[in-house]
């Protein structure tokens, strides 16, 4: 049966209060399907189903939603509050804790005084990180055993906690502080024999984060081991968490659609369709960018009279500046991708800046004898040529060095320097270039009227 | 020790041709920080570790290594053949195909003639599968099992394959056409007893993806599902791979990349810090909008003697065609993003169109209205001001369109609309903008000298 058929029918069961036949049938689907079908479900029928799954059945279909935001405040809202909040303490607690955060303190503190003292203090704890550090996506459902046991004793707790753990394929070993000594993957538990100890075969070269790094390096670290699951560790080095590959899957996506947008002067996960919405989120950048745009046209109204003298310059305005606005674009793009991508200690600055005033200058170059032949020609003016082209090499080059300069710069005073955007770099070198083409015009003006 | 003193030390031994001391140290190092060490050595220190490591532990660090793309082939060179050959035999066979594809048709031969003849098989298998497809990510070292086996017989096969399987976490259930019948977790097979049947416990609600698929579908269902490997079926259903969440993971990262290279007209990965490499990979777009750009010169000149006649006219050329483009790329930014997200089901292109036109409008009346105000104030003429307001509502409008209706037909017509970069929308807007700026002046112009 097609799942357009199967939801057809789940609702079907809901409207007709059949809950023996709706739960056999949406019980046997994967959680993301039954999101799907929840997603799709009217006001009255969500109601619906509240009464026929056990707020644990929910929580497993919730750890998929977590996603969806937006909706998250009125799902939560629709429940019983204490099928609400058994609902979030049965939840793996880092999912529970991206819901809550959602949501207003009042909220939070309701449900949390709802749930068992365990769950809550827990969630709490949680609930305190900042986000975008390892804390704010870590949860606290790993499995920690000893150094000095066997293989067999090891697997039994393994067995015992597998149906809350959130993983059980990396299992973690600590002293009696709770320092994290070594890691065992079950791979490797499987491999062994039973009356091996833990210490001869776990791993002691300890790969961690810390429970305050940032998101992004922790991402990072997953990606170079390859790793399914890490260990978190507070200053004391003690394991209080771990964080698991999907949670970092959605770091990464995260992160692209925010340097997406951030090269786009957009938040490109825009949801709304309401044109209004849409537009009064992206009307601060262009009015900001327009001011900017206006100090450009207030710099051109300085050279009015030779534009009246020679109105031949006006022709090559856009072309100057918008030669210049794509090389700068193009190097922002690099220059924020190179800082995002290595690790601090390996970014050199200047370096980086240095390859960039270079490469402007080739391409520079290239391109001022481009349009240095193509003006000329088709003018049959070679003054007016080289006019156009030396512009042309001074604005790309410093349109490159401004793509390379500002987010550098933006990352010394402590900012994203992913929220360099291209709109504005070419706003930026919209201006440099009108006062580089303008002033080296001047220096010919003899030749030019 | 801090890690740069290991690699020190590390390299002493080589030099040393220390060869116990090195196996010691090195081996005990997790494979990535292993690949860390092989990069950092001279070109005499690597092979000297080729005499000193077996083609197996060379192997095992090679899987991390697979992505350094460019140096792949070096490294293989230096390798005595046979060495090399046995390394490649011994990686997982999608990390193997993945190196051999760096290389041209010949060297790939060598290496196949010189592995043992199942291995050469396999890999040629996979080798035939198109880039960014479901195959040529996958891999054949996955388990499988029947439905009417005891999870204790599950369980020895997985303890005999765990050594060379990629991952043991899933367990394939296969009937005797090898067509895909269920999935068991290795978390399953743990929590369950030993004499249960495994058709009484495997999931039969299957989601696998075709060996054809696009990779970035295969992305999407693993993220959606939470999984840490998908099957990977034929056009008979039949078992022939699986892929990893780490594959996906590089899936996931080669595509936001692109999606970004794409937007910013430049390929961010650029690994070259030559600035004439740089340079010669970034000329050609920027020559091919020079031309565009020399479309908008020409469109200009056809109005110089309007502008000679009222040069004020050239001090907004840049403020209209630079906020045009602006508006575009936050469009076009949206525009690719969406129809990256969505299913291919879900894409309606007509309400993607009318929506950012509706935007653009509401923008436009915005933003035009704040330039009225502006240069009617600034000019002490509202006349200016209208022609100005009037032309960017039109200019914002039409970059709205462009940005959405651009990528959209690139879809349409079979390309990945990813490549529809900024500085070809705002190029081709200038354009547009140059042309409504000066045919609204026009209508104006008594007013305006």
């Amino acid at each position: 049966m097609e799942f357009e058929e199967q939801i057809k029918q789940l609702k079907e069961y809901l409207d007709a209060e059949d809950i023996n036949q709706f739960r056999d049938h949406f019980l046997e689907l994967h959680v993301y399907e039954q999101s799907q079908v929840y997603l799709s479900l009217s006001d009255d029928e969500r109601l619906r189903g509240y009464n026929f799954l056990s707020p644990k059945e929910m929580a497993d279909m919730f750890e998929i939603l977590e996603e969806e935001e937006e909706s998250v405040e009125k799902y939560l809202e629709e429940m019983n509050p204490q099928y609400a909040a058994d609902m979030l303490s049965e939840m793996y607690r880092d999912n529970a804790v991206d819901m809550l955060n959602q949501l207003d303190p009042a909220t939070i503190k309701k449900y949390l005084s709802l749930m068992p003292a365990e769950d809550a203090d827990g969630i709490r704890r949680l609930l305190k990180y900042e986000d975008d550090t390892a804390g704010s996506i870590m949860t606290t459902e790993y499995i920690s055993i000893f150094a000095n046991q066997t293989i067999k004793s090891a697997m039994s707790i393994l067995k015992r906690k597998a149906p809350e753990a959130e993983t059980i394929y990396y299992v973690y070993v600590v002293d009696s502080n709770r320092r994290l000594v070594g890691v065992i993957s079950l791979r490797d538990l499987i491999v062994h024999e039973d009356d091996e100890m833990i210490f001869d075969i776990m791993g002691d070269r300890l790969v961690s984060v810390n429970v305050n790094d940032d998101q992004r390096d922790v991402a990072r670290t997953i990606q170079d081991y390859d790793f399914l699951a890490i260990p978190v560790v507070d200053n004391e080095e003690r394991l209080i968490g771990i964080i698991t590959v999907d949670d970092i899957i959605d770091v990464i996506n995260d992160e692209a659609a925010s340097d997406y947008s951030g090269l786009a002067g957009v938040d490109v996960e825009e949801k709304s369709e309401n044109p209004f919405v849409v537009a009064s989120k992206r009307l601060p950048w262009l009015i900001i960018l327009l001011f900017l745009g206006i100090g450009t046209s207030t710099l051109i109204s300085n050279f009015e009279e030779m534009i009246s003298e020679a109105s031949i310059l006006a022709v090559f305005i856009s072309l100057i500046t918008g030669t210049a606005g794509n090389a700068g674009t193009q190097s922002l793009a690099v220059a924020v991708r190179k800082l995002a991508d290595s690790d601090e200690n390996k970014r050199n600055f200047g370096k980086l800046i240095l390859s960039e005033i270079s490469s402007g200058l080739i391409t520079g170059v290239v391109t001022g004898v481009t349009i240095f032949l193509a003006v000329g020609i088709w003018q049959q003016n070679f003054v007016l040529g080289l006019v156009i082209g030396i512009a042309m090499l001074a604005a790309i080059t410093i349109a490159n060095l401004a793509g390379s300069f500002i987010p550098i710069l933006m990352e010394k005073i402590g900012f994203d320097p992913a929220v360099a955007s291209g709109p504005f770099i070419t706003t930026l070198t919209d201006l440099t270039s009108v006062l580089i083409y303008f002033n080296i015009a001047a220096l010919f003006m003899d030749y030019l009227t």
